[in-house]
């Protein structure tokens, strides 16, 4: 039996909260429906903060309560804060992912709280979550766990104390994010490594950015290491807008080619998941699309060896 | 202390043999120059082929007498029979790289010869070689070692067998090269594993191309593997003229940056060899340029890390 991967696609909002122009809802939820004709059963579709500070955003209740119509979608939503769980709960979210800055600079710039207070808003959020009806899961993301474009090398001792505070507080999933793409592989697993040894199977995903070219080694690495969730972003777009520096998230559809490759199954065609570019870029049309996958065309070696 | 790896810079031959337009030998020797500046210690400065084939190619023999003048440069040439090795060493090539590829289809259209045919041309360049005055290094790479555009998937024990003809014929050193961009770090990982058991240290080199975004990742694989010699183009540059759908290679900027930010010394200035790129576009003005690194800038975490 191949060992499964899940591929998260995180575009719909790391990608479209740093594209120059807004895409529709209705395009937005075209381009979901593609990415879900496609295979991929885990999207972030949006992010609950204020529409003052990334007005793209403005319709992730929208988004999320439309795509839960898709069966088998995991619908998940970024909240920096309490408020913005209580909105991604009542949206209807099945989980949520907390940013939890490990770096000082980047964490006031993003959430305008010191990572330890972040730490603590995490903690609030999973305690009223627990008394609600319905269950949702509370994923945290260590940003700036590999190098930070304000702060600059970020210690093994810092990710490890922040993921451990978020273990304590309760979360259910950790992830570490290379949030401006300054990783390289041999960081990559020491880190899964230093943090895993603190929080045990908690630490589940990785979030890459490929600034320096590195994001599928990095991916790889990570594969080495027992990662089985990794997010993405079709056509590599995204960044942050509280990062200096950083550039697009890895590209879904060359990490799905390098997993399918390898014999991992992502339960995504890559076919129909390179169709659906098409729709991202009629909702984007002037956003530039990046990955080689893509250009080059799927290889005739692939579906033999898939 | 710190490990070496050898980062080869393949774009002035696999380069310009791909470029829509021709690079002046006054512009070819400056940008060589400017790589030589940021400590490039090896470089494959082109190609001894008819020039009616490859007419980019036709003042190799003058380039590689004037990269003679720099010191502590190891000027390499590739070339595909005894008629080329002769007329490099007559130029005065260190080196001589032989193309060899595993695949019937790819080795027909790019020497015109079957793998086992082109195995007894390495053959006849290594007794001739033999039998001058100055040592040459014969170099043979392995073309369409982890799949063809041509043929579609190259079995390990087809790659195995060349490498043991090779090895037998007296070959320095052999490398893999993924001349279409199709391999995936696994494969990669396997496949030196397999030809290492056959041909041991004689196996030396990786050449590979990043046609559906995994290069730099397969040339993690091989680092990991023990591999410490690496070809790349400046600007990802390259391709094979004779092998449809093969993209340009591994990006030098983005490799070094791996490599030194992992703890690995390449003896490259980082920022020198971005400023080599503006040679590179003064010589080709037209040629789109890759690369991430030279993109997003030498992040402050490099320095201290490095």
């Amino acid at each position: 039996m191949a060992e499964s991967v899940t591929v998260r696609e995180v575009g719909p909002r790391d990608g479209l909260q740093m594209a120059k122009t807004m895409m529709s809802t209705g395009a937005n939820q075209r381009w979901i429906g593609a990415l879900v004709a496609a295979g991929v059963r885990e999207i972030e579709v949006g992010s609950f903060v204020s529409p003052k500070k990334v007005p793209q955003m403005a319709d992730s209740a929208v988004i999320v309560r439309s795509s839960l119509a898709f069966p088998g979608l995991h619908v998940v939503a970024l909240v920096p804060n309490l408020r913005g769980a209580q909105d991604a709960y009542a949206a209807g979210a099945h989980r949520v992912s907390i940013p939890v800055s490990v770096s000082e600079g980047h964490s006031r710039s993003n959430v305008n709280r010191s990572p330890t207070e972040q730490v603590a808003e995490a903690g609030q959020v999973i305690e009223w979550l627990r008394d609600q009806e319905r269950k949702v899961i509370v994923e945290a993301g260590c940003a700036t766990a590999f190098g930070c474009s304000i702060d600059g090398i970020i210690p093994a001792s810092a990710v490890v104390a922040i993921a451990e505070g978020l273990a304590e507080a309760g979360v259910d999933a950790i992830a570490l994010a290379d949030t401006v793409g300054y990783g390289n592989p041999a960081q990559v697993k020491a880190m899964i490594r230093a943090v895993r040894d603190a929080v045990g199977d908690k630490l589940q995903g990785l979030h890459l950015h490929d600034t320096m070219g590195l994001g599928i080694a990095n991916a790889y690495a990570g594969l080495e290491e027992g990662i089985r969730h990794f997010d993405a972003a079709l056509a590599g777009l995204g960044g942050c807008p509280f990062a200096p520096g950083a550039s697009g998230n890895i590209v879904t559809e060359d990490l799905v080619f390098m997993l399918e490759s390898m014999g991992f199954k992502t339960g995504i065609d890559l076919g129909c998941l390179i169709a659906a570019r098409d729709l991202l870029h009629e909702g984007l049309p002037a956003e530039p699309m990046h990955g080689q996958t893509a250009k080059a065309g799927i290889p005739r070696t692939y579906a033999i060896a898939a």
